[in-house]
């Protein structure tokens, strides 16, 4: 572990003081439950929340809270922190004893509280500038609030999704998702690896269907 | 506006530097939508949860990652932050249009990354400390996540949630709410005012249920 420490240190430019830290962080519950990276975690996700959103403030001083919160969304998603981890190669440095590699945004994340832990704000923040804000992405919109917002102002009820299929193996489910709002025809569907993501894609789907019959009226058309 | 300013600085025993940030956090945005309170609120939510979650942390050294992630939703929840906001007397300094008076928990949060951004970091946690973490609570149970997690874990599928009813004025709803498992027969029901609040009461309802006829074996008993 003392070397895989070295090199790791070497990757992420960061000397730890305390090499406990960095060794919880790269450890999988999997491999020892009770001394495993889920508490830096917890600290980790909230200083990389913290750190972007206030960057993104500062970067975009005219930009409005809306497009601050998808931004925010594009730089602390799983699928994006996991990416992260694959090009510092994580997967070389992590202890875990699942049948298959385990995800590594939640290492990222243990990682990112580790360093705060040991080196404070600054030291993080060079961390996170450097790795998870370094390149320049596209917002993440959130379909189901935007629906969720359009819905209760045109309609005066929430929209309501119903998963229609469930299949596939534990690990590798397909969802079919559909959402309809309470006494509209219009239905939107979606179908995606995890329920999250087929609602979100049922809700721009629906939103995309309410635009084109001009239902609504959006602020922000959705092609923006 | 002067007169309230100075008053709430000594309610929060903060002065600050550059007066038209403490005015943008009391703006609301029926009284002007162009400069309100909506990005210093982006702001103060992540500032607000980022401070929290450090503090819980230190004050927790043995705490498990699920009791921190609970305790602070407890101390970063609208109800408890517009509670915070009532005992400040806030609604006697903001302004708005609306035809009944706003939550206040948006303020709170515009407040804090108000204080944040003139006067950084220790400033901030310093007001955090004597208007949000000066009470011992107890932490919030996500219910809908327990249940999401038993249920994958026990029956390989995710939880299905019906609004079975919405009754009442758009802005006084009352939601009733359904949650079921594929292919199993007990049913969860809650009723309340928000979508959200019903869901988890659903949740909370037939995770007793299930504990009930032993369907399923909890690791942290519902009612510890």
């Amino acid at each position: 572990m003392q070397t895989k420490i070295k090199k790791l240190e070497s990757v992420i430019r960061y000397r730890f003081k305390n090499k406990e830290l960095i060794e919880l962080a790269l450890t999988h519950p999997s491999y020892e439950s009770e001394r495993s990276y889920e508490r830096l975690e917890f600290l980790g996700d909230l200083v990389l929340d913290a750190v972007v959103g206030i960057n993104l403030f500062m970067e975009y001083p005219d930009a409005e809270e809306s497009f601050l919160t998808d931004l925010k969304s594009a730089y602390v998603n799983s699928k994006y922190l996991h990416n992260a981890g694959v090009s510092m190669k994580l997967e070389k440095f992590i202890r875990y004893r699942n049948y298959e590699a385990p995800r590594l945004d939640n290492f990222i994340e243990g990682i990112i509280g580790a360093v705060y832990l040991d080196g404070g704000w600054k030291k993080v923040e060079v961390l996170i500038k450097k790795f998870i804000l370094h390149k320049k992405i596209e917002p993440i919109r959130n379909y189901k609030n935007i629906l969720s917002t359009l819905s209760k102002k045109h309609f005066q009820t929430e929209p309501a999704y119903d998963i229609v299929s469930e299949k596939g193996l534990p690990h590798k489910k397909i969802y079919n998702v559909r959402v309809k709002i309470q006494g509209r025809k219009y239905v939107g569907r979606g179908t995606a690896g995890t329920k999250k993501d087929a609602e979100m894609l049922a809700a721009e789907n629906l939103l995309f269907k309410l635009e084109k019959y001009r239902k609504i009226k959006h602020e922000r058309p959705l092609n923006s």
